[in-house]
């Protein structure tokens, strides 16, 4: 799956991934409208709301990006329905050929790990069957349990084609607090990033390895270093736009082949219709203007190289 | 929800939580095969299998223990339905007046984490309404990302008088990888407990915080230093029995007045039929080796005081 995300990537010119992390505050009234008359002010209401507006979106830029990344938060507020509805979505990205990363952030003791990897990347056994669950193409995974926490992680990957990216240095002002402790004079995500590099070396696809990882962009001194640290891994980069992440900032987190980062934007892209500069297509065409936030987002990312 | 959990354990001299867990592969065949006839070798019939299984160790053990503790991995692995029947066994476990505490590990950026902690612990707006969604009582999370990842969690806690248990030190073997290196001489899990403590000031109940913390059953050492570092959190304490924690073992981890801890056993109870000792029930009655299963564990814990 990272050889396809690379030459997508390639194909598109477009080391970019739209977010779809919907908060109920950004679907225009009218979708909520007709979601809520439907199905009342309720879970599946809200469910079917997200949904909607994630369609519209993904039917509106699907062929300009190679990946989306659903935050599984965002559905997961609304229970079991907006569970229901983040399947729906992960369905329909790949029914449209995009590459579907879970933000999921799991990352627990080895059996449970297990259990999430097989849930959402692998196939479980179910009876005589091996059945696939969430089935995504990538997730995100935390690395604070160490090795046990990852190694099922890895074991479905080799056996699926699928990858993950482990958390290194998060995008928000107090990862520090935590990520940035020295420890033998260096910070914790650098050893986290050199256990990654480690992990990725052991889970290669052709140029780069499934084993990724996740750094903020909004600390682009320490992707400079951590670029170093893990050069076969893929970066998935938050933080560009809404968190303050500037495109010239984003240089440090690809290689020399100009491949190995991928940066994600949520909030830029999915509610650009409530910024200045798209206020002109409105709340009726929020997704066009999320399809010209995304070919400004292209065209920005391109000046880099 | 801490001052219930508190009554709880002093009036069933039980500081234990039962973990639901539920591996296909500890349902007995004849749950499992009437499951498949019902619903085929499906995930649906996968996650019918489970809530039966659950359901029946429910209806045997809730008189004896305060609260469980599913892990909602075991459920994600099965998909949408299998996160329905993690829903249907935190309805269930609540209308018998059992306290839930969700293992869901969860963690993210700032308005991430706040979805997760409304979607679990709090209630989500829909329109003119406030709907509770999974609506656990208590909740983990995960400290990597640090206080912003943190913070939402309290402030629902602060508003729904609800808690979270943050992993300090968890029981697995790798834990140490990262948790244990040393910062300025003290290892890393010993910052996130002062951190805890810090956090758990700031949301007290009567004698104990809705802050706790998980750390395992495996590393007593650190138990005790730990239960110092952190006077007023209950640790949540995983790692007993199967994984290979003892009672004796457990007293560094309670308080002077005999409370601040819970233990967890998931497989040790739940698949009590497998071992030896309780292979004169059955498979047939199962749940009944569960209750006494828990008989023995009470007994076991309160052999320490």
């Amino acid at each position: 799956m990272i050889n396809q995300l690379t030459a997508k990537i390639q194909k598109l010119h477009a080391p970019i991934v739209v977010g779809l992390d919907p908060m109920l505050s950004y679907v225009p009234e009218h979708i909520q409208k007709e979601a809520f008359s439907a199905y009342g002010e309720t879970l599946e209401g809200a469910a079917e709301a997200i949904w909607q507006f994630n369609k519209a979106i993904i039917d509106q830029t699907w062929d300009l990006i190679p990946a989306v990344k659903p935050q599984i938060a965002m559905y997961e507020q609304f229970g079991v329905p907006g569970v229901a509805a983040y399947q729906k979505t992960v369905d329909y990205c790949k029914s449209k050929g995009l590459i579907v990363i879970g933000d999921v952030k799991r990352g627990d003791i080895g059996s449970t790990s297990a259990a999430y990897a097989v849930g959402h990347l692998g196939r479980v056994q179910v009876g005589s069957k091996k059945l696939p669950a969430f089935n995504e193409d990538f997730a995100t995974v935390n690395p604070y349990l160490g090795s046990d926490g990852i190694q099922p992680f890895i074991d479905v990957c080799k056996e699926e084609k699928k990858g993950i990216f482990i958390l290194v240095k998060t995008s928000n002002p107090s990862s520090g607090e935590f990520q940035d402790r020295l420890i033998d004079g260096r910070p914790l995500y650098e050893w986290v990033g050199e256990q990654v590099a480690k992990w990725a070396d052991t889970c290669m696809g052709d140029a780069y390895s499934y084993v990724g990882c996740v750094v903020g962009a909004t600390y682009p001194e320490m992707g400079r270093i951590l670029r170093k640290t893990m050069p076969k891994s893929y970066i998935l980069v938050p933080g560009y736009g809404a968190q303050g992440g500037t495109a010239d900032s984003l240089r440090p987190y690809f290689n020399e082949d100009g491949l190995g980062a991928i940066v994600n934007s949520s909030r830029g892209i999915i509610a650009a219709y409530k910024q200045e500069q798209y206020a002109k297509f409105g709340p009726e065409h929020f997704a066009e203007a999320s399809r010209a936030a995304v070919e400004a987002m292209i065209a920005d990312i391109a000046r880099i190289f």
